[in-house]
């Protein structure tokens, strides 16, 4: 299992789009969670997970946690890093699920600050809060201090993928490098 | 349990001072130490602390860490991220420890190193050893990382709140969000 | 036991060698996995061990984390903060290992990206991939970040230390005071 991770702006649904075709399945941790929370608990729409009782989302993420860490065959997790709460920044790779899962690298999609900030505020279909680049300085920083705990915990390599402005074919063939 | 973190001059005090009356009971990490010290072992000052044998400063820590983990109240443990010892920055909450207690999530006070450098020059209370801008900035960054470390061991959001000068308001207003 | 790390251009033996004469005996992690694999396998040259079957890899490492964990006397490990592989920064003392030693501290030798740069042009004898400064400033990073979730692991201290160009005994000082 190769996990991909990156935060909002990085342009990871386009890195992904162009690494699929190598024999490797590819999931996405939130949709995991969502199929899990719909079967389980019968919520219709992604924004109602947020709302179940912390003892049922923890019921969820036991689930799929499971259902990761059965997976033998050729993977790539599409997940976060972190992700940016009010309370800070939520680790998306907590030991306690890390532990379970065979990883063979973790990468991290990013891309500078200035690009990050410049795709938000083009990209008019989400409504974010408004950030500096300040603090996508620190959520990037924050992502790699986790990245290498991650890669510690499990041993592992730890990879580091720019996806520069106009250069999305260079990130494309590193991350297709690692799939082969 | 909310851990509140910061390397001196960050303004740990004054940004604690301003969180007091949310319900929260203020736990500070050497202070539980001393009192535990004090009462085994019979030390009337805290500087002998360091000077107790390595077996029985253990047996403190232990004891620490025991009346730490038996907390279930809403509590703001007040502590180091990382202590700068003559052999190198010491983790304020190793892992052994981390494991013991029930953390909702890890907070790390901050500034500039400037700020951070002009508070502890204007700070003739305390004996300290002068260190420059760029070993300052190297403590931040190490602290980082380890913040990123606690919060994946954990599971836990991690929140770093810059105390600008001039600002404490905005520092205390966004710690008090957290407790709130 | 010291693990003293450094990534290649740190002019980590050139620290090592001035820090002889203090009673530590001094261990090379490579070395080691060479003379292991050479007895159990029979191969003959250090570049045979990357081509060793991933199962024969694992016996050659489980049997230095053998010989390492059974260290009680005063030692310096020699080894990698991390490895730049294609497939990204490979930790170099992965929890697994680092949970079956006695650490008394971690130690990072490093220089600025425009040192190691400089240092590694000038150095005709090794054939490595021609490198940028950002991406020496990357393995950088990640390497302290690395360091910050080893010494959180085990709870010791985590030292810094900087072998400018020109400064090599203050390097070596600093080495030395720790192992005094």
């Amino acid at each position: 299992m190769i996990i991909v991770m990156g935060l909002p702006g990085a342009g990871k649904s386009s890195v992904l789009a162009g690494a699929e075709g190598t024999g490797y399945a590819f999931l996405n941790y939130g949709t995991l969670m969502f199929g899990i929370a719909k079967e389980k608990f019968g919520i219709s729409h992604r924004d109602e997970m947020r709302k179940l009782p912390v003892e049922k989302q923890k019921q969820v993420q036991e689930a799929v946690s499971l259902r990761l860490s059965s997976e033998r065959g050729k993977v790539v997790l599409d997940t976060h890093c972190s992700i940016k709460t009010s309370r800070g920044y939520l680790p998306g790779l907590p030991f306690s699920l890390l532990e379970k899962l065979h990883v063979d690298a973790v990468v991290l999609l990013t891309a500078t600050p200035e690009e990050i900030m410049g795709r938000r505020e083009s990209d008019a279909t989400r409504a974010r809060d408004p950030e500096t680049i300040d603090s996508i300085r620190e959520h990037d920083l924050m992502n790699k201090a986790l990245l290498a705990a991650y890669a510690a915990h499990r041993g592992c390599p730890a990879r580091i993928i720019y996806n520069h402005d106009g250069k999305l074919e260079d990130a494309v063939r590193q991350l297709r490098g690692m799939l082969e």
